[in-house]
């Protein structure tokens, strides 16, 4: 249910509206706009009657929301949410360009990767700390040693630090270190680390899950947005499809969609959904023109000794002619890349 | 890498094999049979010469395991593994029925179910207290409280009690009251989750991801393994497809291919993937037709008020109908129900 | 749109209804039935008002169909239909079964697999002439030949034959030789010739595209019905999906959506779904289970020698073992196998 | 079976290798290129025998082509194919735009808006006169007529014409009044019509089928290919998946994958692919960037009134807008549109 107040209604009238929520247990979200003040509810199992705040004073209407998400919808916020990750926003007009190994491995590693990156362009670090891994004899991440030459690479280039949580045990250290907490696609759905993420503050990046419909993906920033956190950015990596020319199907199809429907900022990964380099290029250029406000893309300078996904990994020089393209695709497009100036707000 | 012992190894000759392995940092299994003894090896990353151990004394061959799964898979382990919960055996010819509502509700509602299937023949009681939903705002469970519920149930029918688990905080909660821990669909890659239930040694029934492949399932087994768990069975509940006729596409093709894979016991949950009650029979029917080891039949008697999933429960009285048709089934197949006298070797 | 008459109607009432049909420039379909006679409207492109006719002596209802389908319906016609083969009904209680190989070979080999098929109790010979193949290289059937061969065996066995046509320029030669007319899963949406065999009044077997939707293949069976032939049954192969454990994914879910959405009848066909020999019967027996009217089966005497499709080809023997668990999962569900007594109505 | 002649060798040595295929019942296939020429085989069921060449005079190397299809990969040939359609050629660095409605409805329909994509840039005109549809009783396009219409159209515009070939009996009328064939992804794997298309020399459009695999729709081309027509160019327009976001998945994926395994040029429809105007227009700017020889856009002036697919045609406005986002992106890539300069090889 949302609530459409007025556009000359009094605090008093809103105040009413906002008890009568409460009245009927349920939770009241207050949405300031530039003309309107709405009212989301939620908390309600089924369907609310509208009539039970339509005839209240200040109120013009009072809309049954049909789809299941609510403060992800576009109709719980017209404008779109700009996610502040250090001195950038993600979500407006200036692209975003993640970028770093897939897995944390040295010191010198990170650095080195860090250093190349950062000279490319890109505004923010990836790397994995902790690793989910199909298998349980696969490299699984160097954990908290890890996290802390995440730090240090941070501190070298001021890069603020993308990195994956998939454990609940390890959260408060995760959160210590990352900028922004990644959720895996095969997370998407670990409904109990996402109650715990929504308790935090900081920004979460949700990648979707490898058979989600968009649906179900908008439900799980629901449950991050619903416990609070309003940080929140979406990211596409590829579905499942019966498709065996790539590792996975990238869809960029839900980029449109996701704007169209959400106020949240949306990324791809063109590294994991087509697992094999000479994709890679392709397909960043091709989420750009598509409309995503940014990629994540895998980089390592010596892929052949990469402990994880070597082969989709860019080598720095090609992640540098890349972002020339990406500029000049966003540029063609009107766009270009975020810049520090372009403050998120919150 | 899997090490085949002469039928005439003496002690030494396995123990200094265990040693060699040990030496190497990694980790040996010693798999007993019939006639021969095996030893597992895990903890490699890539590949291992065969030529460090097939000239040892007392080996008859050391043979390169090319599935990725190792411990789950039928060249580790000839025989069935037959999973002890209560007096029954899960992996034998006896067909097992596990059955109830989809989630805890009320003592009354849950003594009146319980008796209803343990009349019927079922042999397991299901029930969710803690139920992982797709939206925040949909009905998540009785929590604890729903655990005493089934421990009450348990108590008056003795059935045993098969119920998720979703959160690694409330393990120990649910590991307390549950015979059967059973993961969803959705953690099939927790893998954080997995970690911690690998090493209890309580019976798990992993169910498939919607999307997951068969390798990648029986990798999620092996988590469970590697970490000593040997109780581990598995539940097709149907994979997603194109089709919009069905909730999801029950995947019977996957019963035969475990069975040929993997000594792991597979069982069926045609009410998940149905989504709809005229379908749960035929589908159940099919299921052991299909050679599964065993069926989840979801069962409401008063489905319009069924807190989740009223619409795919099974009415008592057709429970009772389709135990008849499964026990017909079963019978035309040389097989029948488990009956308590089979126990399970563990 | 569908014209329900009242019980009592008189003649000249339903003469009335078809004129004004026919005024309409639209067709009628009348469907006598046991109490009720209804008429079917086909030919408008839009919906059609009720009012144009429910005010009409002798009506009952005028109901808007919402399914895009109309004479393939449960609504248009509420009894099953049954597709008289030789004597044999297809679509009864009695269990239909088909077999023969992949592709006729050689006369030594169909009649000595039609010998053996016909031994072990099938009531219809398979056997491709003319073969789809995925390369312009592979082998793509002895043509015309073939039709001879097949006939031959007809001569001997006494088996009706099924036979796949896939060109327009071929139709004639097949249908002189063909008992029924096989649509493969590639021509599903074949419109041209779906169109010319609903033209034709010989039975027409209609498998299943790989990714049709329930509703597309119920629309290409609609092709075939509003041409004027009524003898079609419907044939489950398997879809695709991203599952790599089996060629395609038998989807045993459909067969009773299709019982339930459609008064048509419909088989099985595992071996091309499954593509592996070893999981044919459970497939098979599966299917039975479901509840399908039949299955078709390719058996092969010689596998390693056969020029299509050998490695899912049953042996004699193994076919000869199914057929007798076939006929006991059919017994204990209180069905049988179909026997020349149960003759079709047409 | 690939031959590769040495730089340096004579015309009889390569006259004897075409003997001696010959000689072995195959079709050998000359393929000049700038500094070799190879031969390809065809007409081998199994493996060829590599010695069987590679010791004759000449020959450099015998290549077994592991792939299915042989003529339509890059081993065959490695140079891109540039399909000549009047003065312009397909698969060059030049973007093509095809646009115009989905059906062929009225005279003054067709001239109104070929006249408009004209005015906008594009190079090609589309219209359907024969409609492949789900449904019997949809509007199954004007036949005959709507080639006339279509001849109108060009005459006035200049503009070639692409229109679909759905039925092997109307065959010859619509190579009459065509430019390129199209022929649809439900008829992908109608090998009867393919292997008459084969025969003529007319440029053919090949669209993927709704779930075929890149190696399935290369072999579907290899039918073209085999049968002597190498003017074939294939069209992406979205697979089946379990999404519900957009009517099909643009699988853009596809892009670089077929331009690095097969010489043929691709060129993408994000009209049918998405069903939906409003995203049509990120998946055409999207393709474009990950690198497709060009794009088909589904244009009408009064959508509304449109026989067929309305709801995907954009505003002849809103393609012109499109048209300068596409050559800004072909330019920020180094590319441009195609120009009447550029003329194909054949």
């Amino acid at each position: 249910m949302l609530i459409l107040m007025q556009t000359d209604h009094t605090k008093k009238q809103l105040k009413d509206v906002l008890a009568k929520v409460k009245a009927l247990k349920l939770k009241p979200h207050v949405i300031p706009g530039k003309l309107n003040v709405a009212v989301g509810i939620t908390g309600n199992s089924g369907a609310l009657d509208p009539h039970l705040f339509d005839a209240m004073p200040g109120v013009r209407e009072a809309v049954r929301v049909s789809k299941s998400y609510k403060l992800a919808g576009r109709d719980f916020q017209h404008h779109d949410t700009i996610v502040p990750v250090g001195p950038f926003g993600i979500g407006g007009p200036g692209l975003i360009v993640i970028a770093g190994p897939c897995a944390v491995e040295t010191e010198e590693q990170m650095l080195r990767i860090a250093r190349r990156v950062k000279a490319a362009g890109a505004q923010m670090l990836r790397g994995g700390a902790f690793k989910p891994r199909t298998s349980p004899y696969a490299f699984q991440g160097l954990g908290k040693k890890g996290l802390q030459l995440l730090a240090l690479a941070k501190k070298e280039t001021g890069l603020p630090i993308v990195t994956e949580i998939l454990d609940q045990r390890t959260l408060a250290d995760v959160a210590e270190f990352a900028d922004v907490l990644q959720v895996g696609a095969r997370n998407m759905q670990n409904f109990a680390l996402l109650k715990e993420l929504g308790q935090l503050k900081k920004p979460v990046m949700l990648k979707r899950g490898l058979s989600a419909t968009l649906d179900e993906w908008l439900m799980s920033a629901e449950y991050l947005l619903s416990e609070g956190n309003k940080n929140i950015f979406l990211c596409e990596r590829g579905i499942r499809a019966f498709s065996d020319h790539a590792r996975n199907t990238l869809d960029l199809n839900v980029v449109p969609a996701v704007k169209e429907l959400s106020h949240l900022p949306i990324i791809v990964d063109p590294s994991h959904a087509t697992g094999v380099r000479a994709r890679v290029a392709p397909m960043a250029r091709a989420a750009v023109a598509a409309g995503a406000h940014g990629v994540m893309i895998e980089v390592h300078d010596r892929p052949d000794q990469a402990l994880c996904d070597g082969p989709q990994a860019l080598h720095p020089d090609d992640f540098a002619t890349l972002m020339i393209d990406l500029a000049a695709i966003a540029g063609a497009l009107g766009r270009g890349m975020a810049t520090p100036a372009l403050k998120g707000r919150g």
